[in-house]
């Protein structure tokens, strides 16, 4: 259950409340007292839990939850005396009711004293900027945004409303939406990979884009985004960026779009709208990705994907090829005993 | 040889004294002055040196060191004039040696002025801050623990004794043990990739675990741990990660275990204890690793593996296996010719 | 094109001028005014761009570029009055053209009084030193160097003449030569990951060597290179090292290589001169790779690599007997069916 030193709750909240907000239909008494979320294992006749990866179900049938998310399927399943939220997104709803209990800490809008701001910068309202954070020349920053400790902002960086800039974060050469959060050791905007090689060595070539960062964005600790070398790298809208990957050069992001860890996309790479590209999984440069592909974990792109398909393997086929090629394998090895 | 800019050495010291404080049986003088430890192809005659990887045992042929310490199978190979530390683990043996000459470095205990310490946090004895760190409020550190500039400890966590936490750290939502080592650039106890996925878009949900690490725990620079979705993401005690290491939310990691750099770990997987997970080596989420599981290099790790094992390749089998299949692909690229 | 916020343009040129500081041949009027650079999508009547990768070269037919560097194989393909900087190596000569328009930006030479400045340091003629920067004991510092804001600099530290040492870096353990440029997020010369394993768990073993990187070295963003274990980690002259990139104690790599992406390289591997380490390979420790050998996407070298070879694949074989793997393992699929 959250630990109190770290999170604070907005509880309790009834049956008949978190039925509301969450659009889940109830089964039980509205009246119920729910004073916390937990997991199906550490739940009390209190709290609030939910069941969507059926990998859990014994959990849930041992829970003590005095109240369920549960999946109409799995309704029989329920152990006696517990209420139930009954919706076909149990994951989705329980998100809703978790943030109702621990909704986004609000930013405390205060300018540290230790905060070194250059007089240029044009700071909205609400915004909190904390000590040893540095904003450069011009920058701009929208209201109600929170730059952490030891953030650095350089020159003529334009960040919207409602962001968070973690600690230990550097941004340069970027234009970032509303509500994108960057989390802690991020480093955005540098010089990419860029040099022509010859006779005198590796000439580093100008990188005279910027990153352009949309709408609700969030993006892992540790991550890595080169700033364009001409045209700008984008990270479309409602994009979700895991830690430690890696944006090369150029790259251009769709909409809504999974990036899980330690995948790296390498420059000029265009991903289309809703693609899914699973943690290790690489992508080579200048190549094009369709709308609503996934791409397996470890997978090495090195073609153009057509939109909604899912590939695996290196060089990355459509999914169910590189299994077929998996398992030839095994049995490869198998005739041969 | 160490170079004193950077490192206090502490000897000399007799090879008597070495031999006692290693538990290396000595063959030559006792009374023979070591000043210092180094390579075997850099040692001359006043230094310790040792062999453990064989791959270097002409380096050991031709060395000069005055002292070295060496496997009993290999006493005959020695050099001409060369004292012995005959010993079954001369790795081990040297670790100890080298610790005589250069211990860790002692805490300073000095709060910098230019620290930035709130007024709620308890801070013990012989403590070093070093300038540019923030420790927020309610903040507990142990005695003699080091936290150098620019690391940044968010509001209620909590660090034992005799740790260090680096530059460029950030640290929240954690409970730290005692005798940790984070080194430069980690970041930990940020939201781990917790989102349901419906039509209006991506919803983050909140994050309301901890990361739990136990005693004696190394973590690697530039490494980044989630704090738990709803349970604890755990590290078990002396459990040693490398650099660049992605650990998601709720992992569970048990003791002693060694994490290669550039691994990771999806969210909700449990590894047992003494488990071993080479370099580039991914594990996805869910699954549960036995207690002294061996993971091979570049490795993906699709399901649970029970104890003992060791597995390669992706989908990850047992090593040999693996192997075997990569034998069976080489001959049928033969037989087509 | 370059947004000026973040860029100062020094242009404009005339054709000649290109011309004579690209060594291209100019076909078209000597006095034409250039006053960018930009893409040959983007590019207007008063902009000189470039046709390298051959990928693009319908963009080129279309461009609207006043002046474009191109092959001479391709002038027939130019379209109706461009005029053309002709050259065999259009991106080297691209490379100078843009150098000059954005010339690399000049340090203001400037102390802030907000930056950590131990008196025992040496800071060479032309300086900047931003706020928060941290420079310690007895560290020497260059003349023209830059160092940036939260930039962490450990006691006996030497950087060399001209070089750049960005935000969130800390650097330990080190000597910098001249003309490096250390990006965002680096850590460099923390602990190795070395401890001797036993009875008593993993006994840390003291890190007693140095980084040292030669001149016109470039660091990617969240890249770790630890220090050696004894000998010291190496990064010859002119090598380029992209973002989230590991390298392990005692690595010695040679002059003019190229490091791409997320690859790694484990202890005490020597890596010969313009040696290419594509994205996410990954090297065994202990091993010898040669001069001139190019290690593709994704692969895992466990053992020595002759010079000039071209290796890929996991284990890595030579790239053409791994193509001839996965044709063959296609095959396979096929036949069953």
């Amino acid at each position: 259950m959250a630990d109190l030193r770290f999170f604070d709750c907005k509880g309790p909240f009834t049956a008949g409340e978190l039925s509301a907000l969450s659009g889940a239909s109830l089964k039980g008494d509205s009246m119920l007292i729910i004073d916390n979320v937990t997991s199906l294992d550490q739940a009390q006749s209190s709290h609030v839990s939910f069941l969507d990866n059926r990998r859990y179900i014994d959990d849930f049938e041992k829970s003590q939850a005095g109240l369920c998310l549960i999946h109409p399927d799995l309704v029989d399943r329920a152990p006696k005396g517990m209420s139930l939220l009954i919706t076909e997104t149990p994951y989705m709803a329980y998100a809703k009711i978790a943030r109702a209990f621990y909704p986004a800490q609000m930013t405390p809008s205060r300018i540290s004293e230790h905060a070194h701001i250059d007089t240029s910068s044009r700071i909205g309202e609400g915004v909190c900027i904390e000590a040893g954070a540095h904003i450069s020349e011009n920058v701009i920053i929208g209201d109600r945004t929170w730059i952490k400790h030891n953030a650095v902002i350089s020159k003529g960086v334009k960040i919207g409303n409602d962001c968070i800039i973690s600690s230990n974060v550097t941004l340069s050469h970027s234009n970032i939406g509303n509500s994108v959060i960057i989390h802690p050791g991020c480093q955005i905007g540098q010089d990419g990979f860029g040099f022509a090689s010859g006779p005198e060595g590796h000439v580093r070539i100008p990188q005279l884009g910027r990153v352009i960062i949309h709408d609700h964005v969030n993006i892992g600790a540790n991550t890595a985004i080169d700033r364009g070398a001409g045209p700008d790298t984008l990270i479309g809208a409602g994009t979700q960026i895991d830690n430690l990957v890696q944006i090369g050069h150029n790259v251009q992001i769709g909409m809504g779009c999974v990036l899980v860890s330690q995948c790296g996309i390498s420059g000029s790479t265009k991903i289309g709208n809703y693609v899914v590209i699973a943690g290790k999984a690489g992508i080579s440069g200048h190549v094009n990705i369709g709308d609503g592909v996934t791409i397996a974990a470890k997978a090495g792109v090195m073609n153009d994907i057509a939109a909604g398909l899912t590939v695996g393997g290196f060089p990355a086929i459509p999914q169910k090829a590189w299994l077929r090629q998996i398992s030839a394998v095994r049995k490869l090895v198998k005739n041969k005993k």
